[in-house]
């Protein structure tokens, strides 16, 4: 599964002889080594040699240095230097705070800041909803985590997070127009979190927890719901449940059968398999299996957590009692939310026809979509090397805008389900099929469509107070 | 003291008819309420009416509301609307997020985001110093209040504290290029205050403390500089300190006297107070009274709790024991830091010759500057409105860019010194007069010089981590 990508491209500095058919050879030694050439800049010239910036793109880090080591062995070619562009973009970090006014006048000042800005102190104080109107409240989301649960990465730590949440932020404001701000924690005690998110909350309309690992994850968010009168949104958990939803509304379509009438294998039962289950027993579904690497989750199992004995509760009625592979067998829908090899080609093979296949681990799936064509009338994945990505930047960045929209309380799960067909319809019966069943993300209906269907959804539930 | 500003101006949309002299009628009549005329924009036209957007400057909001009234009297104009300036400069907040790339792309997004991200993640896990490279750190400073003594508003809640810490972020941001944003807690508690900040600092390369009461101030700024490895400034405390030392350096160059030589009354021993008499101890003022309500801070008096017995054994070696207007008898430097009355016009009399007075009481000084003309030699205020003005935005956004340029670990005394000679040596000998002692916050050359003097102390104490 060779994948070239810009996540792994590098801009090389090369400076090379001007005779005929150098750069050829140059352009010859990057695809011999498996790159990709992408732009190339003349950056000087002079009558003998020329230097050029030279951006390719390699399938990882250890694929750069190779194409870097090929440059440098062509006779006639001197690499200047190599410039990673990820690595560039990241410098100094990818979002700064401006200021939406000028400061350059004495009259600026004295309304911008004392004397003036003690009239809108004076305003708050006296009447507290105002701080919805006259500061960036209204507008203002906390991208909270503990650096738990980071990516595939793991427990890296909150400043090893930060550039996934700055990411995060610049997703929020480029698809929602939302203005996000990064919070790392330097703790992982579900009681210093609450205390520390409960402290900062009064500048943020809502709260957007981010790769904590379960089973705090559940705690905090439940904890902080209860304490806050603004939404609080783990988005492993409910972003994931959207677009998995969104996505096997569509799949239903194509397939024509109905989610109520499905059988469901959930394979991994951590924060996003929950969530996803949650949304999909809201949604009509009644007839889910979720499996962790002991098998099945069901009431005769012992020493199941809190969290997972609710789950039995829930779910796997008939109370099936073998591995995921096993629960495969006639089920409509396999959802993979845990690891590579979860289930097999055989497994897939015994599930009823028009299977539905979402192996959603990353980078790597639960089992190769090559492996399985055929087998599955869909398969959508996590990556966006496959048709089908199963891609949160669908769902939060409308949820988040739509619920500032109406100043909500809460995200309920409504709401959540109201998500879920906004994106799902934004795809026409005249283009939808196996492989789009989700839009693109750079499909800018999406974005405002979830927003209005999550703002008249927590109209309808009572959790808006703004119509 | 009627003063026209800026923060209390309004726009007036006036549907006028179009004859002669009726515009001259409308201005003649704000001239006769007080208000004075600023931009007047036309809107639309036709051959009987003119609609004028008409820009008033007032003293207050009821006088704006009495000048509205005015025109609304006059025969032949309506007034369509009323626009306060100042709260249309708030609405939805002053301060926003933007991203520093853009992200329109795939590639962009496999860059910023997943999968290009984990890369830098694991950079940052692997060197955890690269977090001041790779993310917003290295330019980003909160600024914390719990909302208790906000300006001259004291204890409003963080809610309505916003306003004012949305304002300081713009300030850092104009006049030190540092990024900020406004934390504002939901608690007053020192512990849980040290603790929410400690638990959201890594995103941070410095903490900015605002409007937090004496004396919880002191035991919080303690705390968090002992558990956090980047600055901590409470910029009531040293940005004050910093202007008025910077001010009374060059005050002494006016009148011909030396630091050291200097007897001087404080006036008020709050967070600013105690602040200002620390760093006039480290540049070598030896002779110093503190007063507070009760009069002089002496180590004979009952009842001083913990801070004001560390003071009384800095200052005060002759044990006075009077007012702080008795204290004046003979002193060179009068600092007031307090409450409008805390001194007479006899008692300024009382002073040697060449008196130095700065009445920084907010909005009311000590004592009317027009009280003690020729009584003092030097006068300076709070206020923008008469000369000198004793202002923090001269110091914190210099000293924060100094400190994040080196990466600095605390704010020395000696880095604050080092802000005062910047600050007062951009004024030249042939500018400095007894009504110029302080440069103005738009002296370009103001913010750089303190920054370049921070970041040299910082070197030379020990404290930067990067040259």
């Amino acid at each position: 599964m060779a994948h070239l990508s810009a996540s792994f491209s590098a801009t090389i500095r090369a400076d090379i002889d001007d005779r005929p058919g150098a750069f050829a050879e140059l352009a010859r030694a990057i695809g011999e080594a498996g790159g990709s050439l992408d732009a190339i800049d003349l950056v000087r010239a002079d009558a003998e040699r020329k230097v050029r910036d030279v951006t390719v793109f390699a399938q990882d880090a250890a694929h750069v240095e190779r194409i870097v080591a090929a440059v440098r062995a062509l006779p006639g070619v001197d690499v200047e230097h190599v410039s990673d562009r990820t690595f560039l973009m990241h410098l100094g970090g990818k979002i700064e705070m401006v200021s939406k006014s000028p400061l350059k006048t004495r009259d600026d000042l004295s309304m911008a800041y004392t004397p003036g800005v003690a009239r809108i102190c004076d305003a708050i104080a006296n009447e507290p909803d105002s701080v919805w109107n006259l500061t960036i409240k209204r507008n203002t989301v906390a991208v909270v985590t503990d650096g738990t649960a980071v990516l595939g990465l793991g427990d890296i730590g909150p400043e090893a997070s930060l550039p996934v949440m700055e990411g995060k932020a610049m997703l929020l404001k480029e698809f929602g127009q939302v203005d996000a701000f990064p919070l790392a924690l330097r703790t992982t005690d579900v009681d210093e979190i609450v205390c520390s998110v409960v402290a900062v909350s009064p500048v943020f309309g809502g709260i957007n927890l981010e790769d904590i690992s379960a089973p705090r994850c559940f705690e905090i968010e439940d904890r902080l719901n209860a304490e806050l009168d603004v939404p609080v949104f783990h988005d492993d958990q409910h972003g994931t449940a959207i677009v998995v939803l969104a996505a096997l509304m569509n799949a239903c379509r194509v397939v024509g059968k109905r989610l109520d009438e499905l059988s469901v294998v959930v394979s991994g039962v951590g924060a996003a398999g929950v969530a996803v289950t949650r949304i999909l027993l809201q949604a009509g579904v009644t007839r889910i299996v979720g499996c962790d690497r002991r098998g099945a989750i069901c009431e005769d199992r012992d020493g199941l957590n809190g969290i997972k004995a609710e789950y039995a509760r829930l779910t796997n009625a008939d109370r099936f009692a073998g591995t995921a592979d096993e629960a495969l067998a006639g089920a409509d829908v396999f959802l993979g939310l845990s690891a590579p090899g979860a289930v097999t080609i055989d497994g897939i093979r015994s599930m009823a026809a028009d299977a539905i296949v979402f192996a959603m681990a990353n980078p790597m799936p639960e089992i190769a979509p090559e492996d399985i064509l055929g087998l599955a009338a869909v398969i959508a994945t996590g990556r966006s090397d496959y048709p089908n990505q199963i891609n949160n930047v669908l769902a939060f960045p409308g949820v988040f805008r739509g619920a500032l929209d109406v100043r909500a309380s809460a995200i309920t799960e409504t709401m959540k389900v109201a998500a879920a067909q906004a994106i799902a319809e934004t795809i026409g019966d005249d283009e939808l099929g196996p492989e789009y069943i989700v839009p693109s993300v750079f499909n800018r209906d999406v974005h405002p469509a979830v927003a209005a269907a999550v703002a008249r959804a927590a109209e309808a539930d009572g959790v808006a107070r703004r119509g």
